[in-house]
């Protein structure tokens, strides 16, 4: 009951891990958003970290409106950047992360947009670059009337962690 | 802890199985859908499976304006075939199922509409026509502006999974 | 990987319990809503608890345009309430709850609305006021079109649970 995705990794080369691959793709994670109401970055149930919603900020309006649909990945990938900062600050590490379980991704749009998905791809395509197959996670995506604070996006995430050390 | 609703079974009489069940009422489950998009159709986590939210081929549109309220009950329920569908593919058979859990209904619609739980019962209904108590499960249903391939229902589910043998 | 906040208790006085807490306020849980359609208030699985969306009575339409801020608040609050009389229902009392997990909550709107947030904090308030640490959760808010029996809030939750005794 796994995936079971298996690439293969060429003899004498080790997958880089998470926070390599980050470093090799020269991202680095931005600082804790302020949250926007009353409520924490994330909480953890026992091997599950269910991460708040994240926006991302510089990017509002109505996806395929005010945005057009390579913005909106670019603000997908934003919040993912947003989920990611949350998970290091509450594991120490990516690397602790076992596998990307759930991502819902809310987009802000018009009745007549039907790209959802790509747009939220913009965050699953960074998850996968970054974790591999330990990225490969399940999802919705829905395109909803309006997000906090104007966000045209805000993506969630449950993954599950693996212990320390 | 458990929702605690027992049917008696007639003596002499078992409870047929989830996959006798759908073979008793002619059903057979549609192949795997393509994804949309870069995710998997489940996620596997300690005993619980994420999956994916899944529309229906051939309902899109918003219900209650492009299509009847019995029209989005169909496509409800064709969005649970699929999601069953990914269950077999996932665990072998449906008999592994040992409850589902949550299931999230999102029904395209405009703002004047009221019957989103009636819809996203198409779905519902089948659960528990299949899995009997085990298909009892906790949901939400909300009405949003646009989904995925412009689909009039979309479905997602997490389910509690026994172990092997 | 806890939340790790820790208030300091003056010595000599134990932080009172949920229901304590809840009786303190001259708080009453309401009666169990009727269900809106074929799903269980509450399923369990493991130790997680899984609680259906809920909306609150004599709260319709829109916030921004049929209701006030303070109003979507206040019905926030009384979807929040009604999570907890399904909370005690399933627990037989709201101390067994270990932690709050996740909140989700759905705010009918219009596209020009933009404190969903602020709404939804109407929930999450009372949640920290009876719980305290163990009330603080990771949340997602989002603007949708409509919500079940024109209700202009609904809330969803998932509660970590102690075992008896």
């Amino acid at each position: 009951m796994s995936p079971g995705r298996v690439f293969a990794v060429p003899a004498g080369r080790s997958e880089p891990t998470p926070e390599r691959r980050l470093a090799e793709l020269g991202l680095e994670l931005p600082a804790l958003r302020p949250k926007a109401g009353l409520y924490e970055g994330w909480v953890p149930a026992g091997e599950l970290l269910f991460l708040s919603g994240q926006g991302a900020d510089g990017w509002t309006g109505r996806v395929g409106e005010d945005l057009t649909l390579e913005q909106g990945r670019l603000a997908a990938r934003d919040c993912a950047l947003n989920l990611l900062a949350q998970t290091r600050h509450a594991l120490g590490s990516l690397d602790r992360v076992a596998q990307v379980v759930k991502v819902t991704g809310f987009v802000a749009c018009g009745p007549a947009f039907g790209d959802v998905p790509a747009v939220v791809d913009g965050a699953s395509a960074l998850l996968v670059e970054l974790f591999g197959d330990r990225g490969r996670h399940a999802r919705s995506a829905v395109g909803v009337v309006a997000l906090p604070l104007g966000f045209a996006v805000e993506v969630e995430m449950v993954v599950q962690v693996r212990p320390p050390g």
